[in-house]
């Protein structure tokens, strides 16, 4: 979870590597580094804290001359933040400088064996265990040293070398950590997601597990573990960086919340045509879909969230069983994958490690897979059977919105469809569905231009320490999102539960003044929430209700109301999600949080 | 979440009375009242706060006089604690008084339609409805508005209901909560429970629901709404009061926590027969055990705890799929229940509202619904096809300890069943499953032994705000019980996580010196765990390890290790809840909460 940059080429190297650190910062900032060769020797500069520490220390990369040099910024995994755990690490005589992003899970044991031979490390982290290592076996091939590496450690990695005897190159090779190589006519380059290399180029390879790259200024080679080219071709990214900008808002988060209608739009619409749902790239005849006997959706996160949301629809409409597993959970518990299973895996990155190896174990299995995904070309979406993109577009801030919106609506897709082939909605409820799927854009800009109520409620409730989210059904799924949106952006710790859990334990923890967020949107529970919300209100509690317009009733059992329009009952999260997510931001805001890149986390979690 | 209790015999009512809301303070402790006929009038005393508090103002009851009388402990849900809201209740005319157990859905409804029709309300509560509506229809037949009542109330009731004009009679009725008729030949009682009458009588009628009862001193009547007689038959009492007591221990919860390994060995033993197990009670056919295709497991609280933990055992060594569900949750979501499917339902006191309601559920659908219960006829015990006991003995702590620990044990014996009906365990791994499971009551009873490890450890924490938990596969089922057993009663706000979840969101709640209890027992996932306890203590958690013996290694990654001896990897739950419960403990004592009966919670959740 950190990020790794590279270039070598005919500019200076060190501004370019600081401005593509910057567009990485997302992946961490612990602590920046860089590495220069200046021609006689490789210059190393690195700090804690922020990459703009980094960049007044080298006067924007002024002080560190040279034309190739590699990057890093860190999320710290093994070892604090501090200068010495920063990257790049060396070796003792400053002749081989790697960056890493991964784990390393045998370090202790490889850490214990190099000290036995006489090498001393400086710092705590894994990293250095890997550039020892490259020292130990470095004979003045660096072939044979990375792939010795390689197959002497465990673990996860995206690494950028260079070595003191070999100048004019930089070597990069991965493993179960994401690695793009960019190439232009000023120079080459390597980076961990192609935001970093944006500026400077557009052609993009997309590396795969255990593949070594070699750069020099005007060529690139790609080799397999056993030295043997491997021919590749470039990727153009059509999207643009632009759309990455601000646009005038004060986060990131909230130009993301801002740009819901569009990107729910965006992603509906190309697949409404004729009052029908059509998938193009579904790539599932109608015996096929008849066919699923049951769907695994496996992801992490808010796009877990969206999976336990999808598992109502998919069995209330198209009556196919679905289990919904956490992706680092799926892997490792030998599941039970039957003949006809359906697996569909959630990312917006696309890169998400375990996600991505919950989708190997399925296709290892035999069992199709269907990725849901927002990167175009990352890992998820070339590894999929098929892939469904979600059409959020970039989304930078570290807690999703965006992207979660548009997971929720490929999902909604796919349930109607199912139901639809499989015979389980008539006509005309797929009309009405579908007049209700097309009013979600409106909906949802309505909610967001009405988030002045919400802001003001959300002063309330900066200085509180515990907040629980309730809900049944469908509203249930929508509260651990509601409680996960809050609690990553603004360290309070919330927590959401199934309403009708609450009385065996976690009732215990309300007191006089606690904010109880309850969500009740679905009529046939909605008595039962009344009588949730009662009990809590009668320990103490606050209760802040997001129901449909109409319910006026709720008042009696609610301190604080906020209406949703009416849509259809499998479709409410995506509206109550709304307050929700304005919630976390403002409480976040208040408190002073630094919203968009909150403390220990990083966007796109590709370490295990 | 109440209790009721009511007698009318030879003897003073109100010591009787008192006596018996002694025994039912586990459902619920906010107020007590109860009301007794004194040959002229109803005379009522009731009071906020626990029963001491009335035993002081009725002078242990000698202060009511009269031979008929009703009563109540309170679990406030509408209305707060107070001795207005507190029960009995009692119409305008002190002509019929009314104690409950259970919510009415629709009191705002009623209320609303009594106030037009110029009823003035004394209380908050739902039950003031229910006495003002038996008012109402009361036209000098008791029978006739009682069932009119019933017939016009939505939700759950146990009641218990005299009237002036009927002084040598009581009238109890139920619907979703659990009702008793105890019979002696010095009197007759009704309760919630058995415990409140064990003092007089071992001989009780269990009621179904929509049955009423009229109790004079020397005759029963069961009827149903169509005021036809019903013939039951009673039980007669097996346990013994004596069992519920403490025994020297300072508290139920710590001599529950010592009882564990007789209530293990207990529900082990007679199911081990000759090398192999025997679930006499479970007859299923070698053919039906065959042709499961699912089981569906639902319960609540500790219990759905013990249901995830058999998820990972049944799939793993029956390869039978599991879906694990909340009851609440499950009765509400219109499940699919294929054929073939096993249901099976977890509860201690099987009356658990929930559970019950999913038990009934499932057999309206078809299939088939094997309970494991520790209360021996109670409802859910009563209407599943099979009940499997867990003979731990009455729990009095709120916190479950040993029937969390036998229903652990009933599910292991289940599924080790299965998996070596099923042809998937061969002779020899049956023969090490059963040593290891006969080993587990001596390695609880060390792990039990070795508290005062737990309680230093303990005290550190006692003024901690948030604690986490994270754990790997069955290590992460263990994970939710252990924080459960902590927030329940010491308001500690704690929450478990999938250890690979954390850097999804809650690791941005780590800081420094936040406690977290890291369980890896299983090898294959023992170097992941690592990696996530060197995560977050790289943000400052301190890190307490649970794992098995032999894995020192594992202090290089912690601060403090607790082992467990070497058991199956199934079984290791039974081993490291041990520490947990032993932590919950001792951090409510040390906090000196009322760790037997924690704020707002109830035993017996007979509400939903």
């Amino acid at each position: 979870m950190c990020g790794i940059v590279g270039y070598i080429g005919e500019k200076q190297a060190a501004p370019i590597l600081l401005d593509g650190l910057e567009k990485l910062e997302y992946r961490g900032y612990d602590s920046s580094g860089i590495a220069v060769f200046d021609g006689k020797q490789i210059q190393m500069k690195k700090s804690m804290g922020r990459l703009k520490v980094l960049n007044e220390l080298t006067h924007g990369g002024a002080t560190l001359p040279g034309c190739a040099g590699i990057g890093h910024t860190r999320w710290a995994t093994h070892g604090e933040p501090s200068d010495t755990n920063a990257h790049p690490h060396m070796n003792k005589d400053s002749s081989i400088v790697v960056v890493h992003n991964g784990i390393i899970e045998n370090y202790l044991k490889l850490k214990k064996k190099l000290i036995d031979k006489g090498y001393e490390f400086q710092s705590d982290t894994d990293t250095e265990v890997l550039v020892q290592l490259l020292d130990y076996y470095y004979k003045g091939n660096p072939f044979e040293a990375i792939t010795k590496v390689m197959h002497r450690v465990d673990g996860s990695y995206a690494l950028g070398i260079m070595f003191k005897e070999y100048p004019g190159e930089i070597y990069a090779v991965r493993k179960e950590s994401p690695l793009i190589v960019g190439t232009s006519n000023e120079g080459n380059f390597i980076a961990s997601d192609v935001p970093a290399i944006l500026k400077y180029t557009r052609n993009v390879y997309f590396i795969e597990n255990e593949e070594i790259v070699r750069i020099r200024e005007n060529e690139l080679k790609f080799y397999n573990t056993d030295e043997e080219e491997i021919k590749k071709e470039y990727t153009t990214i059509e999207w643009d960086i632009e759309a990455a900008e601000k646009g005038g808002y004060e986060h990131f988060m909230l130009k993301e919340i801002n740009e819901q209608p569009k990107a729910v739009a965006d992603t509906l619409n190309p697949r409404l045509k004729d009052g029908k749902v059509y998938i193009e790239e579904l790539n599932m005849t109608d015996e096929e879909i008849i066919a699923i006997k049951k769907i695994c959706i496996i992801a992490c996160g808010s796009a877990y969230h969206t999976g336990v949301t999808a598992k109502y629809i998919f069995e209330g409409i198209a009556r196919i069983p679905v289990e919904v597993d956490l992706a680092s959970e799926f892997r490792y518990r030998n599941p039970i994958l039957e003949k006809d299973t359906l697996v569909i895996i959630v990312s917006q990155s696309g890169e998400t490690a375990d996600s991505l190896a919950a989708l190997r174990e399925a296709k290892k299995r035999g069992v199709k897979v269907l990725g849901i995904v927002n990167v175009v070309g990352s890992s998820i979406a070339r590894e999929a059977d098929n892939v469904m993109y979600t059409w959020a577009g970039p989304e930078i801030a570290v807690a999703t919105t965006k992207a979660y919106s548009t997971q929720l609506i490929a999902q909604y897709l796919l349930a109607i469809q199912f139901a639809y082939v499989r015979g389980k909605i008539s006509d005309i409820e797929l009309e009405e569905m579908i007049r209700d799927l097309k009013r979600l854009p409106d909906q949802i800009e309505l909610l967001v231009n009405n988030k002045e109520k919400i802001q003001k409620f959300a002063n309330r409730y900066i200085a509180a320490k515990d907040i629980f989210f309730i809900g049944r059904g469908i509203d249930y799924a929508i509260s651990l999102e509601g409680s996960l949106k809050l609690k990553e952006i603004s360290y309070i710790h919330s927590e959401a539960y199934a309403a009708g859990e609450l009385k065996h334990g976690t009732i215990s923890l309300i007191e006089d003044g606690t904010l109880v967020t309850a969500v009740l949107t679905q009529e046939e529970l909605y008595q039962k929430m009344i009588s949730n919300m009662v009990e809590v209100r009668t320990r103490g509690a606050f209760v802040l209700a997001i129901t449909n317009e109409g319910n006026t009733d709720v008042e009696r059992a609610a301190d604080y109301v906020i209406y949703i329009p009416q849509t259809n009952k499998y479709f409410t999260n995506s509206l109550a999600i709304i307050p929700l997510q304005l919630f976390g931001y403002y409480v976040s805001v208040g408190k002073g949080c630094d919203v968009d890149k909150p403390r220990n986390l990083a966007k796109s979690v590709t370490v295990e």
